[in-house]
């Protein structure tokens, strides 16, 4: 297709093509050429994929924008709808899944196609069925478990990993069927979902979404999304457990971060304690609990370094060999070190344990351990 | 002069005139035009000013770098030193005093004449003997306590404020007087000092430092500067106390700061606790206070603003109504929003106290506070 046609199709605010298509890169994966939208543009989502070969469109899934109150962020957010759906939002790692050129393929938020996470979506959901009825609609699905290439967050009775679909969406438009239609249609197809925490008077739904919020905090998950039945509006809001392994996680590698990525995790503490901490001792020893977050992942990180160790993200993954080495090749991609911690056979399966090394951190410490200056 | 004639004099690395005036920008103030240099650039250090009309330079005080690790950064820091001088640093205001077309006048770190801290450099200091004796050189000190227009750490036995000369400069090379040399100037003319700590091997200067910031830390005080016996080279290093109440204020006005000052305030505890804090249980207490630090001054100014308070920074200033009318105008050149909370007379004198308002925290939290999201 040319660019003329692809932008006849797609729902772009760009006047012409031109003006669109300078932010597309191409790639070639599995036979394929992809041009991928690595950012957010003219009103497509970071991630969106043209496939040159077959003219299928993979749209990109949006950012969800975030309140830092719930009240009265809930009601503002959703002035006009009758009713909201609150569903738990799971901490691990977005893929859409689309059938392109006859194949289930997972793309990552960036619009690339991850082999293993492909092949495990392909293992946990059998989407074949899915696709040969709904050939233009992608399964928007959340990896999560301590066995994934990217996350590693624990849940209970996932010892290894799971796949929760989360959004269906048409893939021409990028519009996600309404919230009832897709809970209808992934238990139709035996897609497992997020927990779903019912249906809310926007107006109310602040008080009620304070008790969910306490029993996820009390299990260390991740927080709601909160969607207008069309499924198209939505807001997401997190849980203290959250920001506070998201500071610990940040501050044992302080220098891979975005200064910007600690300030808005800390700012939304602030919001919350000031919405939810009525008693002073309750606010104080969140107050602790934060420096506790900050501060012991930071020293122990830098008494690492100290000692001559690497820091950086680890993560376990299972499958056979090929799969395993597809993986490694592809994360190898992005220019990444990784150090081997372990790799063995289990039942057949080959069992990696590796490390995503951080070399900021690495080097920065490194160079204030040797006594190096801070020019202020 | 001409820009050929300032650029022979100054000891800078720029190679023609025109690469180095671009950077300048003109000011008037007292009759005099003033052409300061806001970045440094070129050699030259932020804040440098040539007065136009009687081709007088008042040097910039340049930044002094900071070490993370007392162990080896001080030895590191001083490879060819035989005894380096460790003083206080003082938690104030920083001020060079030079006399201009005849008089004293204080200019601030970004080449402004502050008539305030002018009128109290004069009061404090009466430099008119020094400077008779020596028109070449410039005074750098501290205006510390309480009662000041730009900072307010408490000092104890200094209940307005107080002056003190931390270092003295040739007027056109910028160069410091030796340490010694310029101990016994301050003595010889009256002018206090900040406090001295001795001198140290820097080889075996990081144990002494250490019991030094165990004692400034117990009394909430900023840290020290280790100075080479020429005084050219000079680092510092803050206390816990200093960094802790740096983050305090910062996060009582959280979108004022840049990210970039919350994180080396961070980083500069995590440094400092890996190596100082050896027993566990004493990390642990440090990274609580840490978090009482962060937390809960940001929950008090949120429920401020919740409350229709404005929040920002109190000071206070005593002295003859015409020069607290001045300090207001010189204040609201900058653009300041300024508050009066209090206008009394004392023993004749005018006390203002009144808050430099943070619209950007303010505006910020009220729109959170509504409901507004972010967007990420």
């Amino acid at each position: 297709m040319d660019d003329q046609e692809w932008f006849d199709r797609l729902e772009t605010a760009a006047d012409e093509p031109g003006e669109l298509f300078e932010h597309f890169e191409t790639r070639s994966a599995r036979g394929l050429t992809f041009q991928v939208l690595s950012d957010a543009r003219h009103g497509l989502d970071r991630g969106t994929v043209l496939v040159e070969e077959t003219g299928e469109v993979v749209p990109g899934y949006p950012s969800i924008p975030r309140i830092l109150v719930l009240d009265p962020g809930v009601r503002s957010f959703f002035p006009d709808a009758e009713r909201i759906a609150v569903e738990e939002k799971l901490n691990g790692f977005n893929v859409r899944v689309a059938r392109v050129d006859g194949e289930a393929l997972a793309f990552t938020r960036g619009g690339y196609v991850c082999p293993y996470t492909t092949a495990r979506a392909r293992d946990l959901l059998s989407p074949a069925a899915f696709f040969d009825d709904s050939p233009d609609l992608i399964l928007c699905a959340e990896l999560i478990g301590p066995e994934t290439p990217y996350t590693s967050h624990d849940y209970p009775d996932i010892e290894s990993d799971a796949i929760r679909v989360f959004d269906v969406r048409e893939r021409h438009s990028g519009d996600p069927l309404p919230v009832e239609r897709r809970r209808e249609l992934c238990r139709e197809y035996g897609f497992e979902q997020p927990p779903f925490f019912g249906w809310h008077d926007p107006a109310t739904a602040a008080a009620a979404v304070e008790d969910v919020l306490a029993d996820l905090d009390a299990d260390e998950r991740e927080g709601i999304v909160m969607k207008a039945p069309s499924g198209a509006r939505m807001v997401k809001y997190t849980t203290r457990a959250q920001h506070h392994n998201e500071l610990a996680f940040a501050f044992s590698l302080p220098y891979e971060h975005g200064r910007d990525f600690l300030f808005s995790r800390l700012v939304r503490e602030g919001f919350q304690a000031a919405e939810l901490e009525d008693d002073p001792e309750r606010l104080r020893q969140r107050a602790r609990e934060l420096g506790e977050s900050i501060l012991l992942p930071m020293v122990e990180t830098i008494d690492a370094i100290a000692d001559g160790e690497t820091v950086g993200e680890d993560h376990t993954v299972r499958g056979d060999p090929e799969r395993i080495d597809a993986l490694l090749d592809h994360l190898r991609e992005f220019s990444l070190t990784l150090e081997i911690l372990e790799d063995r056979r289990e039942d057949g399966e080959r069992v990696l344990t590796f490390r995503k090394v951080s070399p900021s951190t690495v080097d920065r410490i490194d160079y204030y351990l040797d006594g190096g200056v801070v020019d202020e």
